[in-house]
This record gives structure tokens, C-alpha cells and sequence, in this order.
């Protein structure tokens, strides 16, 4: 991609292991939080398990098969389900909300605050995720994330990778689709706002799913751009 | 109001009038694109016609006489309108949505950037205005104003003082209405929101309409704060 790329006036990012490390925080917190309650649970596991939870859920919400809920609903709805499976019985509402309120505290990955800071000095910087409104608020504000402005899929009633999340960012943003592109972690979100015509930016973080985890991190040659951190992508496009 | 009122989690901020000095903008804008047509208008007339032509063509989508259609589509057809009645022709369209997006490129009063980031430290701060999610972003990093999240009527596609749009805000921020403080300098939005429960603070902006402008400044006990700017309503906020 060439630099100084005038065609270009947002980035769209995915949140979710593209800006913050979900995993570690979903296990440092609960690990906390089981710890004062003496439970033997394997956190990590726990984590996992409750993001696998979450596609699953979120696929059966695209298909129609479950009512519309935001992603807090479907955290909580998950985190009961989970907690049963464990055979952890006796938490209170309010222990429950803290725990699933570890989502709107995630930590962010070293260079995502400094990365965007840069990057907002030339585009227009907009969070475009699954989370939200309320968690990317208070998740952004609590790592210290700042962007021009939150599109949250909650706005379309639909989830990523449905077409009517990316369409609605260009459209609130008063953008045609080629003036916008997506920056994400994952493949098929960046596919699916390629189809309506973004610009692509595939990010890697080899750690999103831990130490152990096998992202695929295979460079395609069909996205505009691929870095491997967020001042990577600025040098990339000039910025 | 006492000092460091804990209930309070967000502030909700009007932003025409309120944030940012619409009028001089508008003025100084249209003055010079005039200028390098060679007309002769009162822009401080055209200013204020257009303004006033969307408060009433706002309460026509309001009342259903109109369909939706977003704050730059209102802007855009006022502007045709104000066009034709001075007798201007020959603008191209490229010129015509060049005046138009002045509403993009207001400037500040100047206690609105350093005030915000003050109250950001203790609170959410979010816009809460009739302006477009384009037009809000873009006059926001223009202008150099941070907010946590940006909130616009055209989220709920209902106009401010519709009861929707204070409502729209509340549940995206996952607060109860009691839990945020709507910011204005104008009476009947902060009595719509005191209508559904959210707490008021009347910001005095005597200059929103020019020097010859006679706003209504007169305090009135229903708002829990009076302040005459940012820094005094963080002041009185204990932030």
C-alpha cells in the first residue's frame, strides 16, 4: 500500500483481542475473584470456554434463533451456564455482574493506546465491535483507549460479520465503504468488510489466545495491509 | 448540589450552543466563501435564518410532517431554501455542501476543551446532540474535543426534545436515569431530560447568539446546578 494514502479518511477497529487482551484479564480477574471465595477452578480453561461460549451464542442471535441481546446479556447468560457446569453455586447477582463486568475492564495490548494516539492524528479512529456501547465506553475509558468515536454492532441490532455493522459505519460515518478501513486480528471479520468494500488491515497478535494458542497468523495477499502492531499499521499508511 | 455526588456517572452534554459557538463559525465561514463569490449578504442574518430554519424543520420531523432525515440532510435543504430567497444562483453542488459542512468545522468556547477533559477525569463524558454521528465526530476532532462515547439523536432517529433520545442514552450507557446529568444551555432540553429523571446542570452561554442575542439566562431552581462554564459546573461537581 502506498503511503500517504489519501482515499483513506477512517479506521474501523475491531476491539476483542485486536485492541485488548481479553484472555489474560479474564483470567487474572477471575482468578481474583475465585481466589476470595476458595474455588479450584482452571481459569484459563474458564476463560476460554467462555469466549467459545460467546461465538456460539452470537451466531445463534445472527441466525435468528435467539431474540436480539447485546453482548453484556450474552456474557451473563454464558457466565450462569458456566458457573453451573463448574457446580459453583451460592454467588450473588451483584458477584455475578462484578464477574461479568470483567469485559468492560479489559487491558490493552502494549501498543494500542500510543498506536491509536498516532493514528488519530491522521484518520478518523472508531472502535466497530461486537461489544456494547456501555462496554466499549467504560472498557476505553478505564485502559485509557481514546477514539473519535464508538460504533458498536448494537447500533444495527446485528453482529459482526453481518453486512449491516460495516454499512452502518460507513454510513453514520458519511463515508463511502472505500474510504474506510477495518483493522482486525481475525480474517473473517476483515473478509466480510472487504465484501462491501473496505479497505483491510489484518493485525497480528500472537498471543490473543495465549501462550498456547495457534492463531492463524498466514499473511493474505488479499488485504490491503498486514502489520504486526499498531505503530507497524501507521507506518504502514504514512501516519 | 453537594460536592462529590457519587450517584452522578455520566454527563450527557447539548452540544450547538452549549459546546461549541455555532453563530461565529457560521458567520466567519459563510463571510469568506461570499467573499470569493463577490456577494453582498448579512451573514450574521443568514446565520441566524439558518438556524432557525432548523428548529423548524426539526419539529416537522417531529411531528411526522417530514420524514427522518439526519441534521446535514436538514442543513443541506434550509441552505437550498436560504439560497434561492437572496436571490444567489450558480453554486455548484460541491460548493453547496462546502458551506454545509461548516456545521462540521464550529469552533469551541474556549473553556470547552480544557473543561471536558476535567470532568473526563471523574465522569463519562458523552455528547448527547441533534447533530449527526458524522457531523459530531468531525466537529469534534476539528474542534480538539475528547468525549468518551458520541451520542446522537440520529441513534434513535427522534429529535431532542423527544423523550427517546434521553431515554436511547441512558440505556446505551447501562445507567439509570438518575445516574446522569444532562449538560445545556437550554432550558427545554434540560426539562425533557428532567422529565425521564436525569439530573440537570444549566450551563449560561450569553454569547450564543451574538452580542444583540437575548437568551434566556435567567436561573431556575429545578436544575440541581447553575454554572456560568465548564470549569465552574466541574467545580460545583467537585470534579
Amino acid at each position: 500500500m502506498k503511503k500517504a494514502d489519501t482515499l483513506i479518511k477512517a479506521l474501523t477497529f475491531d476491539v476483542f483481542g485486536t485492541v485488548v487482551d481479553w484472555r489474560t484479564t479474564v483470567i487474572e480477574e477471575a482468578s481474583r475473584i475465585g481466589r476470595t471465595k476458595c474455588l479450584n477452578v482452571d481459569w484459563s480453561g474458564f476463560a476460554d470456554a467462555w469466549r467459545a461460549g460467546y461465538r456460539q451464542a452470537m451466531d445463534r442471535v445472527r441466525r435468528g434463533e435467539l431474540p436480539w441481546m447485546n453482548l453484556d446479556a450474552i456474557h451473563g447468560m454464558l457466565l450462569d451456564r458456566l458457573l453451573a457446569e463448574l457446580d459453583i453455586a451460592g454467588m450473588t447477582e451483584a458477584e455475578k455482574e462484578r464477574i461479568n463486568r470483567v469485559w468492560h475492564r479489559l487491558k490493552a495490548w502494549p501498543d494500542s493506546v500510543s498506536g491509536l494516539a498516532r493514528l488519530r492524528k491522521r484518520f478518523i479512529v472508531a472502535a466497530l465491535s461486537n461489544g456494547n456501547m456501555a462496554l466499549l465506553t467504560n472498557l476505553s475509558k478505564n485502559a485509557g483507549l481514546s477514539w473519535d468515536c464508538i460504533l458498536s454492532a448494537e447500533l444495527a441490532r446485528h453482529y459482526k460479520t453481518d453486512n449491516e455493522v460495516y454499512r452502518m459505519a460507513a454510513d453514520l460515518l458519511e463515508l463511502q465503504p472505500e474510504q474506510v478501513m477495518m483493522v482486525a486480528a481475525h480474517k473473517e471479520d476483515l473478509r466480510a468488510a472487504q465484501a462491501i468494500g473496505f479497505k483491510t488491515a489484518f493485525v497480528l497478535r500472537p498471543l490473543e489466545y495465549g501462550p498456547e494458542g495457534r492463531p492463524d497468523l498466514e499473511p493474505d495477499p488479499a488485504f490491503d495491509i498486514v502489520a504486526s502492531d499498531f505503530h507497524d499499521l501507521a507506518e504502514k499508511l504514512g501516519a
